[in-house]
């Protein structure tokens, strides 16, 4: 099998990853990159051709598969002209601004008989996967909640996310991946959507939301996201996922992360007994747990990596296994960010599926 | 002014804890102390008596205000008993099981023309006042969002809480007071509900609800507990408060609270530059604060405690000033408690004030 010629539109931040990425991995070579700003492409790569415009790079016979990681806005443009022109498709997230610009793109990938994914590869972020694989094992036993947030600490927002017209804002940005990560996790239908969305600080786009989902099995979850949610803590950001289950709760924070799974040696149903004195006052309802009543796991190791993204990409680009990132689920998640952003503006929940 | 002749009715874990307190209270003699099991009588101080039953309580002349301590189903019954013999009263919270039942307590009220307020004390605790405080003085500028929050570490819950009929249930226990905090805090209609609402590890009620509140004035707020929320922390309970506002944020968490305020020197809103690696891969929306961005400060100090819930009811009692807790905002935390149950059922945000 020959390695698959590789061209980017778009040498942005995105861009650069993908470049750095794709010019050291097996089975592809990176034959060019383009950007509508010049500027954008002076540190192309030796060996990586820069090229003057999207439509010198669709003309390359080389390039079989273009990544498009240009600003969200241009994404739809982009899938069609690099679908006319047979090219297949990796195209950066969120792969459009609505359900019906998704629609859109699809028929022109069907119509050119053209592969088509979509770059959500925080399906293989390790702390995800920890979650998912708990989920799936049933080892926390039936599942309640699973919350799924992130928080930025000093209220910044880069570049372009900030307009409303470049396709802007924390839900298309984040939102994509905390809620396709939900959604790929929870083999249910969701019943309802309620979502607050704000925007905090800045004046055309969301920098705040919290989503409640209520899955058809009985499992609920919330996703939530702040920019402005300031602490004084190293770094810069919180990546927090809890899950709560009958017979056990698991905690891991960090994309590394740290955690673990705790649990009761017995399960209690009612206690009665003495009282327990807080400082704020007495109260009966909860209490010290007796000596050895709390357990800890480690949680389960995993070993995935956004490169696997790509090698996924190439086997089933040779008919090996299926591509990771269907369209179908691409869809359901933009279907429900538009719940989201509906809920939001109504104050209703939204019956969804 | 004499002393406030006093009678509790229940010496169950508040029973106890109102005997303790009143026992030392100026202005207030505790003349007596009912319950329904002679078992639990055994233990009342020297120089209190023990009535045989309620109505000797109430039939007692040295008695004027009478505190309902009893099991939550029992307060609407006692409530119209003591109003019907000419007493004052305090109910314990959960006033009454639902807004219908609560009608028919003022009611009784109204016609016996006593006085009547609920034990609400949770509006004293620091934790809150120090909220509170800040929301007040707009300390963060616009509030976004507020998270009231109480887990358990090893899922207890004590004696007739399990038991339906009996009023048990985390939403009856503690729902009330976190409620009722946040619709004293925030000066606005609540204009939707919304609620998940379950029983994790109880058969009968409910051990887990998150509640998110959207306000007139454009704030939103949630409020969680779980008692099944394992942890392996010391002690057995989180207690959080987080307040996000477009001018800092302020954590505070636990009964005697823990906590700062943190604030961004500068405000950013459009901030290009150096990409960030985190352990999962690249982003740009969030980045490292550069020195000195990040400030923090301590949080306001407060001198609240249960005991000045009595000092209001002795004060009031007199007509130095109002009571703290007044029916109709009873009345307005139990609708809001109906919505929240309803949501629950439904999936559907209940359309509010």
């Amino acid at each position: 099998m020959g390695d698959i010629g590789v061209g980017i539109i778009g040498h942005g931040f995105m861009g650069h990853e993908h470049e750095t990425m794709l010019s050291e991995m097996e089975g592809i070579r990176l034959v060019g990159i383009t950007d509508r700003d010049p500027e954008q492409l002076k540190d192309v790569k030796d060996g990586v051709t820069a090229f003057a415009s999207v439509d010198k790079l669709l003309g390359s016979r080389e390039i079989d598969t273009v990544i498009i990681a240009a600003n969200n806005n241009q994404h739809l443009a982009l899938v069609k002209k690099a679908a006319a022109a047979g090219k297949n498709i990796i195209c950066e997230k969120p792969a459009a601004l609505s359900v019906t610009d998704f629609d859109e793109m699809i028929r022109a990938v069907k119509e050119n008989n053209v592969l088509f994914t979509v770059h959500q590869q925080r399906r293989y972020d390790p702390d995800f996967r920890i979650m998912k694989k708990l989920y799936e094992e049933k080892a926390l036993g039936n599942v309640y909640t699973i919350k799924n947030q992130l928080y930025g600490f000093n209220g910044n927002m880069h570049d372009w996310h900030v307009y409303f017209n470049e396709g802007g804002g924390m839900l298309y940005d984040w939102g994509v991946h905390l809620i396709d990560q939900l959604l790929w996790m929870v083999d249910a239908r969701v019943t309802s959507v309620y979502a607050t969305v704000k925007n905090v600080i800045n004046f055309e786009v969301d920098d705040f939301f919290n989503i409640q989902l209520r899955f058809s099995n009985g499992v609920t979850a919330e996703i939530e996201l702040g920019t402005y949610y300031l602490k004084d803590d190293p770094g810069w950001f919180e990546r927090h996922w809890f899950m709560g289950g009958d017979q056990g709760s698991a905690y891991a924070d960090g994309f590394r992360p740290e955690g673990k799974i705790v649990r009761t040696t017995e399960l209690l149903h009612n206690v009665s007994g003495a009282r327990t004195m807080t400082a704020a006052g007495p109260t009966r309802s909860f209490g010290n747990p007796r000596e050895g009543l709390i357990v800890t796991e480690p949680l389960p190791e995993v070993s995935t990596c956004h490169r696997n993204y790509f090698e996924n990409y190439i086997r089933a680009y040779h008919g090996q296994e299926d591509f990771l990132v269907k369209a179908p689920e691409v869809r359901r998640v933009l279907c429900l960010m538009e719940a989201v952003r509906e809920s939001g503006k109504t104050g209703k929940a939204i019956a969804f599926e």
